[in-house]
């Protein structure tokens, strides 16, 4: 997602203690007993953390409340989603799978030079860095799935808790701490403290969710370390929404009535919003979308910030040549209020003028009229990656073009007559994509695989099985998959 | 591995004709065709480059000859290695695991909310930029591990030729284009032409094999790009072989000629190359080590830029306080030749003096001697990470040493009672590390899982079965691994 950055609050200050310092520190500490825990024991680490927040749910959505004014029904379901990624993580660990085993084993016979034992599996890589969200104060928060993947991969966590809600950060920091061992987890706060995190010699890498400046930023930084560390961004996204021909005539009221809510669900503030609906020009729709927009309420932003670079953004799309108003309300007083707006423009323009193609943080969207299917897939090469892209289409009516657009869009998730809000938490999922939606496009955020973003590959050769880790020995204690020779187990 | 940089060369000007450009412009159209091919074919296509290579063995091996001085033999067994890895990867793209396609099917039920269906696999990144190696101008050139496993993933590959063997990339090239689609598969030569591909739009990824400081300086330009894209670099590595006590006093005497013999295998120029050796202090050991290194020829390196960097680490080795020449030879008036050296130090000078702990890149060695347990695993965490790291080790007498031995050396290979040169190419070898040994320790260059450097995950939800790519259908027309809801097939 792409919230944009407070102003630098007042405990951003460099401090002389170096929070920073003391976390990563503790963090070291704790690093080889978290790597040394057997998977059911720190699967059930994970159980216990998504267990203390039921627990204290109703307490968390009271601190939640007050400090993001996201409504007490947004924030349980996102507990519930926060304590379902932990689970699904303590599910990952307990099958084993994620540890990635494979053997070959010695062939004096090989050519053409004989082959030793080879037993490979995935360790975790250290103390972890993650920059929490705005927009998420549970789910990509201090026990999002950033720290939960992490934990799973067995290793420590210090988190960058969001200017947007420290009381919460604290108060969740302080239930998880209560879990786990000592130095797995600390919540530090501040601007220039988490700068300390990216160059800590004790981090090994960072996970991030935020704006696309911060997080290029943080990135810069953490690649120009002495020893650079993979840096995990999930940054801005368009989301674009490709509506077929045949598709808008057959349901085009239906897709209208959804995408408003989409663009609109929790005020706009989700990375997957969908920020630019393609429409076949002369779609008759105008008048249904001012109709389901008008019928938004207007609600306050998470934070001034962002209501303040909401507008901002609206403006600067409103004053270019190019756009035109589709509907506007007038703007509250209120800077946490920001009303719902659509704007509409060409795909021509938008060829030709890549600035229309930014992020709007909030309950804004781009509609943008094509004139033909050529004209529909010229366009494509022109959108930035995202993370998600989604197709409306009539598969027995345009199956080519739907081809042809699923080919051409550059994302990590590719959606079906669906909508792109509501990221389903499974080991499939994949919320990541190519630059600027993230700074890595091999790795996730959410979903089973996110844990491979904090582990690496270590390959033992001929080492007696007494000296192995217990996932690489003959005698497989941990009963993990282990590949044998590139294979599947049973395959 | 670590050679360090030749002079620039004529050919490295800049030209109004961008040779970079116009490889990149073939391999971006190129990419969708070979990202299309059905995985039997594209094994097929690493098969035909296999027997490209044995075909024209002979030649190949002469104009290797004339360029590297490496010997017959050498270049021949080093031919058949890179087929073994083409055919590898034949065998990898052909098993469909590398793919890593995972399926959540729809859950209407689940908590806390349904869930779509969910398919997820690994495309290709598209073009790609390899820089070769000095030193295995097959196994890590234009046809080496790189190329191989990024055509493998479908990628187009524009290969930067090493300065070394120029004459020898570009017939290798020219057999090459022969068999694979066209602009499958460029060469270009320069170091201007080299940085051109860094910053191309359409390159998506970088291989590099080669010294850190050149390394590093492509790692920050991949970086600083507007669009920042995966730098995957092998750099240096000191390759610390520890020998216990017990395994001194058991087999020093053998333990000492292996060692000579790994130190100069291909006169030192191997990546793996033990550069540090760990003894008990009062080895006794000294006059073999001696009379072996005495025995080996000194023969020409690769360049004459790689005989005088190794004449000058050596002299500034040498110049340290700290270190005391074991065996040196008087060095001959050829720069192209460099005598094998032997010097040594102790394990607490080595903990004081981290500017000992540089790559010597040619047949030297560093001789550590320690007093204690203590002190040999005091000096481990001052040891830079490594491709490699070796334990010479009596397990019935020092299985505890042994241990945390293995837990505090950090590389991403651990050896047993061996030698780190000679990296067998199987399915589960990991030939990468943490920094400096290269700049993401997640990945790797050798081995079956080389591949997934160059490929990202696309997650398709809710997509009709006739729009899905062949791996994710129901039907599985590809016949490839399926992991459903997170578990393995078969398990």
């Amino acid at each position: 997602m792409s919230a944009p950055a407070p102003c630098p609050s007042p405990d951003s200050a460099s401090s002389p203690a170096r929070p920073a310092a003391h976390a990563t520190a503790q963090a070291r500490t704790a690093a080889p007993e978290l790597a040394g825990l057997s998977l059911p024991v720190r699967a059930e680490l994970l159980r216990a953390l998504a267990r203390t927040l039921g627990e204290h749910a109703a307490h968390l959505a009271d601190v939640a409340e007050d400090e993001t004014r996201l409504g007490a029904e947004r924030l349980r379901g996102e507990i519930r989603r926060t304590q379902a990624q932990l689970r699904m993580f303590a599910d990952v660990v307990e099958a084993g799978a994620f540890l990635d085993v494979m053997i070959d084993p010695p062939d004096a016979a090989a050519q053409p030079a004989p082959r030793p034992d080879i037993r490979r599996m995935l360790v975790p890589l250290g103390p972890v860095a993650v920059f929490s969200a705005s927009n998420f104060p549970f789910a990509f928060s201090v026990l999002g799935g950033d720290t939960a993947s992490a934990l799973a991969a067995g290793c420590p966590v210090v988190v960058k808790a969001h200017e947007g809600h420290p009381a919460l950060s604290d108060l969740t920091g302080e239930l998880a701490a209560a879990v786990l061992p000592s130095g797995a987890l600390s919540v530090v706060h501040g601007r220039e403290t988490g700068r300390d995190l990216v160059t800590d010699p004790d981090i090994r890498a960072v996970g991030f969710t935020g704006s696309t400046s911060g997080g290029r930023a943080l990135f810069d930084l953490a690649n120009s370390r002495p020893e650079p560390i993979p840096f995990y961004g999930e940054l801005g996204s368009l989301n674009p929404v490709v509506v077929t021909p045949g598709a808008c005539a057959e349901r085009g009221a239906d897709i209208v009535r959804e995408y408003i809510a989409s663009v609109t669900l929790g005020q706009g503030q989700f990375c997957t919003k969908p920020g630019l609906l393609f429409l076949p020009a002369g779609h008759h729709l105008e008048e249904q979308l001012h109709r389901h927009i008008a019928a938004i309420p207007t609600a306050p932003l998470l934070g001034d910030w962002i209501g303040t670079a909401y507008r901002t953004t609206l403006k600067e799309l409103l004053a270019h040549p190019a756009v035109r108003p589709l509907h506007l309300t007038p703007e509250q007083e209120d800077p946490r209020t920001s009303a719902p707006a659509l704007l509409t423009t060409t795909a021509e323009e938008v060829r030709t003028h890549p600035e229309l193609l930014r992020e709007c943080f909030g309950p804004a969207s781009l509609v943008v009229t094509y004139t033909s299917a050529d004209d529909l897939l010229d366009t494509l090469p022109a959108l930035p990656g995202g993370l998600t892209a989604t197709i409306h289409g009539q598969e027995s009516q345009d199956g080519t073009l739907a081809r042809r657009l699923s080919a051409g869009l550059s994302a990590g998730r590719l959606i079906w007559n669906g909508w792109p809000t509501g990221v389903a938490v499974t080991h499939a999922m994949h919320h990541g994509g190519p630059w600027p939606s993230t700074t890595s496009p091999l790795h996730t955020s959410v979903g089973g695989t996110a844990v491979a973003r904090w582990m690496r590959p270590v390959a033992y050769q001929d080492m007696p099985e007494a000296l192995l880790p217990e996932p690489l020995r003959r005698t497989n204690p941990w009963n993990v998959p282990q590949r044998v020779n590139g294979g599947f187990p049973g395959r």
